[in-house]
């Protein structure tokens, strides 16, 4: 097989880690494998690089920090390249640029344009171990461009489809996706199989294992990924593959939920075309990611627009709604940034009728009032008091016959 | 004026030493210059890098060392870049690669073979500053390269080749190149104006403020250098520029002296012609610089042999010949790791009969025994007993009218 091995930064933060990646590596190769790995910086890291900007300048340029943060990666590469030298692998680094990862221009996020890497499949083809920086490109200039937080995973899956690898491994810390989170009940189990679609829910919710751009790649492409752990690399972990890959299907194969919501609702605004836009914009201009949406049925011609930011932006949006609250004609502000969100996913729910009626039953037979309700094809989500988290994920993950799986 | 200006590892050592960097290339730009910079690692960062390599395998390849060390750079060009731009200034940072830099694929010890810089050049008309990472480039086919310690001091006069500059600014921690090491004598005093050929016999004694191999280059195109103090910007230092730049000259223009070097003596060996070379080329081969070499009369068909090395290289170089002695026919080997060289160098001794005997009046009148000498066009140098180094210096700066000057 043909695989692209991605090891974050916990599988690279110290000399002692990157020898026991190495020895993963070593051992995929002997096993007949061509391999070529896709790497973070060294934990601690790319922090370290920034906090150095900061402490600098309050308003770094994008470029810069760019180039000075994707030293990171190129440190980690070539030490991991040393390493695997030693065990008598040839092992070569490679940069962004060098690896042939172009990208736009938009430093600090960028998009991976093409990957040009004929040079890296005649390596592996000769049985050598091309070690690529993740996390980076260059754009059309040869400016060096990072991908933003987290963007090692979709160099990798951008790595993987271009040499044509069979399999994308993605190393973590952790060994794959639960039904829920292991720390709020110990009937969660591991994960086997997860379609892209739901692992784009499980990503969206705050899974941090892998990055939601990356999985929508790899869905694209129907790339398929092992996500694994560096740990315990005989283990296997979840495999993320298309759906019809798998066998029959649960109603539902996980809970997850998300303590970092606010919620903000703005009172009496006149319920006239266009009234959503006059509210949203400024806000995404202001950087901030609203995520649940609920507009009440209009009373006597004004209505209540109520909304989810994450935590951290709740006291900037407040102020810039107050600032906007005379020109939106709105009777008030208010907010609550003590909300979480929790969901069922599942893509058995598209031919199981009731999962939604279900799901309300059980949060009701637990005296959970429901704030908001959104739904998608494979999830649906309510908004709740934090303080009730635990309590209604551990009766969805009953209820839906996931304990103990 | 065009002006390339590097910055050594203490002057970018750290955010505080970058701040007062960035002041200087401000000063100089708001004075109407156009500017581009080149920067070496921060103190102890290469070091630093080194380590981690080591501290992961015996043997890492030169490949990869160079792409490991070549972060050191990149750090401190972003950061400078990001202080300049903090002060207005549009500044932008190249790595090797970015800034056209093509080397060799010698590892370690790359030579620059050509530098693209017209895009460094557009900027520089626009008034932005490129700030470019000293001491690496890349080869044919990408790799990254780096030019071996010191290094970028090499990059920046190749630099201020490239972008047709009129000077070349190299700012360390010391204001100048002294008659001779003020630690010594207190008489010592800086040389405002020195030639390419008196500056390479300081450097390759040793004088550690610039590369030999910059000077060499420097000379060949015709780049003024100016060699000057980061912490003392407003100080004139030390301009390195062709002979007829310069006044009518005194008989020397500085003395210098290295106490890193011992002294290994062949006894014995048939006088035949070709024994040099079967002596030298295995020192060669194992990477030991010979320098000062002597060789006696010969007596009766035999002769000895004496030669200077690196005082690190004594110990392994006594064992070499030790192990050649039967093959060579050899008496004994016998060395003495507690020698120096004292030279004299100055431009005015072609016009000037007699300096050689005067020099050894001089060590004479002292009763310090010269134990080897060896004299080029420019410079007279004596092997000493490492003890007289003081007294000799002293005498002799004071002898050819130094004192004070």
């Amino acid at each position: 097989m043909r695989i692209v091995q991605k090891f974050g930064g916990t599988s690279v933060g110290s000399l002692e880690r990157i020898k026991k990646t190495a020895m993963i590596v070593k051992q995929s190769l002997e096993a007949g494998n061509e391999i070529a790995v896709v790497v973070s910086a060294m934990s601690g890291e790319t922090n370290r690089l920034i906090q150095l900007a900061k402490d600098m300048s309050d308003e770094p340029t994008p470029r810069e920090m760019d180039a000075l943060v994707a030293t990171g990666e190129q440190v980690s590469a070539a030490l991991l390249a040393i390493e695997l030298q030693r065990l008598g692998i040839a092992a070569y680094s490679f940069n962004g640029a060098q690896a042939g990862f172009k990208t736009n221009d938009s430093f600090e996020r960028a998009s991976i344009q093409t990957v040009e890497s004929d040079h890296l499949i005649a390596h592996m083809k000769k049985g050598a171990v091309p070690v690529v920086t993740g996390f980076q490109g260059v754009d059309q200039h040869g400016n060096i461009t990072t991908l933003g937080r987290g963007g090692s995973d979709t160099s990798a899956v951008a790595l993987a489809i271009a040499v044509k690898a069979d399999i994308c491994d993605i190393y973590t810390d952790v060994d794959g996706i639960y039904t829920t989170d292991p720390r709020i009940t110990n009937k969660a189990s591991k994960i086997d199989h997860i379609s892209y679609e739901e692992m784009l829910e499980f990503a969206s919710l705050g899974a941090k294992v892998l990055q939601t751009r990356s999985v929508g790649l790899a869905m694209r492409y129907n790339m398929p990924i092992h996500l694994r752990s560096s740990f315990e690399p005989d283990v296997l972990g979840t495999m993320v593959t298309k759906e019809d890959c798998q066998m029959e299907r649960a109603e539902i194969t996980g809970v997850a939920y998300n303590r970092d919501e606010a919620k903000i609702t703005i009172q009496g605004i006149p319920d006239q075309p266009g009234i959503a836009g006059n509210v949203f914009a400024p806000v995404a201009n202001a950087g901030i990611n609203v995520d649940v949406i609920v507009q009440n049925v209009s009373e006597d011609g004004f209505t209540d627009l109520t909304f989810t930011v994450p935590r951290n932006d709740f006291h900037a949006t407040i102020k810039l709604l107050n600032d906007l609250q005379t020109s939106l004609n709105a009777r008030a502000v208010i907010g609550d940034d003590s909300v979480a969100k929790v969901s069922i996913i599942g893509v058995g729910m598209r031919s199981h009728a009731g999962v939604a009626k279900k799901m309300f039953q059980v949060l009701a037979n637990e005296n959970i009032n429901i704030q908001m309700i959104t739904t998608s094809e494979i999830k649906v989500t309510v908004v709740l008091d934090e303080k009730y988290v635990e309590l209604a994920v551990r009766a969805l993950h009953q209820a839906f016959g996931l304990d103990g799986k």
